[in-house]
């Protein structure tokens, strides 16, 4: 992209676009932002619609569009762009069910576009060196534990909708730590246990207790609590013939065998920094990136799920 | 397969072996049974191992295994079977959980293997007829309803794993709706809305409602429930601009705006004969069929779903 730039467009202009996504967008030269859609929302200065119908009737000059709705919104938009021949990147999840985030990676090789299912977590500091030193031809993993542990009241205070049934309770952080699991491992692994805490009046779990089998055969054992309070814990811990690998503070810190190991430094817009980087990337060298197995694991955890109830939560 | 028979073995010798497999395996000529391996079960006259292994150490010369073992014992056997090369044939449903049967067509094309994942109510005599009615070109599909219903009394007397975690419930009679609607509806569809309900008693839910997208947008109502008395309603309906289809009898029946259809009569093993006539050509056309995309359809109903606790459910 030397000579032209990514034109691109918004859609669902919510806290983490303000956040994150125009920030990191405008600091990119591959880019030029051209305008949002959003029912709602609008950035200042930036040309504004009210849908990704009048969105893309009114600039057919678009090369791609960022959705960032909820869920339970974004394949019908994702289709739209798709058939309109606009490449496509897509918020964590990237839908509200597996099945939809399979299609839309057909519809995208059909309409010959690129898709990319983003994981934000994924783009954290020290989350590549753990790949790399996980990715050691000879090493052997041994037992993985991952504890994805925060308090709700000062996460998510009054986002009603995170409780709903489909808003993934205490998956909505969970899916992260997931998502860099499934980066970082070589081998596949699948839920086998799962045990789903729900308050009584709550539709989802506020805490889950999952073990895995890696197709390696070693165990994957996951805590996942909305519920402590004060601090987070954010923990991946991986046990090999080589080392401990302890990946801290949401993919931000490495240590292995207790010795911290250097990571690169990152501004507050990291993550999505890169996140554009790599759209970037997948843009001009006409691939996709799509991966729905954080979803799909959450979703088999739900299968699996054997119900605990739990008293009331109140915040 | 002219010269050779598939020399095959079934793993996991339990009643649907007796029912369906082992009668249909031996009408087709394209397959001569070698062997069975299974903890508990063998058949009358034919070579029996106590496990894969040793049925793989003993018959190299197997071309492809059955796998009737129950769900969350299948991944491992066809792992096993696949880096062996041999062919494999999954019973219904494909796995415990999505992400597994997503590995596992990786693994055969990895092995250069063939793997068929069954869903043997899509081989009821009239489903075919169905799927090419809805499958002209000019036809618009207005609305679709499934009722998937019987008595779990009857029909799943003492069973006591349907009603544990992970048993599926009501889904494991709901899936082969949803294997048939799957397959004979040309466009994907996604869950949207999906209320359980729970005997507060019982792991697995008792009936289901719900509501799915069409990707070419008409609606689709499903509802599932083990607790009635008495018959079984195992319909599909389909309002189109050409017609109302029925669907009915679990896919035996077919009619259309009222008019029973003539469809092929059947033997007591008709969709498991079709199923081996299906596998015998992919393994001579060395060609897989994976759809894990009705085990996904329930899982993303666990995903989004909405329980409500009804009163205990005893037998």
């Amino acid at each position: 992209m030397v000579d032209s730039k990514i034109k691109l467009a918004i859609v669902g202009v919510g806290k983490i676009v303000k956040d994150q996504h125009h920030p990191s967008i405008i600091k990119n030269p591959d880019y030029e932002l051209v305008a949002t859609a959003s029912r709602n929302g609008f950035l200042d200065g930036i040309e504004s619609f009210k849908s990704i119908e009048s969105l893309l009737a009114n600039r057919k000059d678009l090369d791609a569009v960022s959705l960032c709705m909820p869920p339970q919104y974004r394949f019908t938009a994702a289709k739209f762009a798709l058939e309109h021949g606009v490449d496509v990147l897509l918020e964590k999840p990237p839908g509200a069910t597996v099945c939809e985030v399979n299609q839309l990676e057909k519809l995208a090789v059909m309409n010959d576009c690129q898709l990319y299912t983003t994981w934000h977590s994924r783009h954290a500091p020290a989350v590549a060196n753990a790949k790399r030193f996980l990715s050691q031809p000879q090493l052997k993993i041994e037992e993985v534990l991952i504890n994805w542990k925060e308090d709700v009241r000062k996460w998510h205070p009054n986002q009603e909708w995170i409780w709903q049934a489909g808003g993934l309770g205490v998956f909505d952080p969970g899916i992260n730590g997931l998502s860099i699991l499934t980066h970082i491992l070589p081998a596949s692994f699948f839920v086998e246990t799962s045990i789903l805490k729900f308050p009584e009046n709550r539709a989802a779990p506020i805490a889950a207790n999952l073990s895995f089998t890696s197709e390696d055969g070693y165990r994957i054992i996951g805590e996942f609590d909305w519920g402590i309070s004060g601090g987070e814990e954010w923990n991946i811990e991986v046990i090999t013939d080589q080392g401990k690998l302890i990946l801290s503070s949401g993919g931000a810190k490495l240590a292995i065998d207790g010795e911290p190991q250097e990571v690169e430094q990152y501004s507050e817009h990291g993550e999505y920094e890169s996140i554009y980087r790599e759209f970037s990337s997948l843009v001009s060298n006409r691939k996709s990136n799509v991966d729905v197995s954080p979803l799909a694991l959450v979703a088999d955890a739900f299968l699996l799920g054997e119900r605990i109830i739990l008293e009331s939560f109140d915040e």
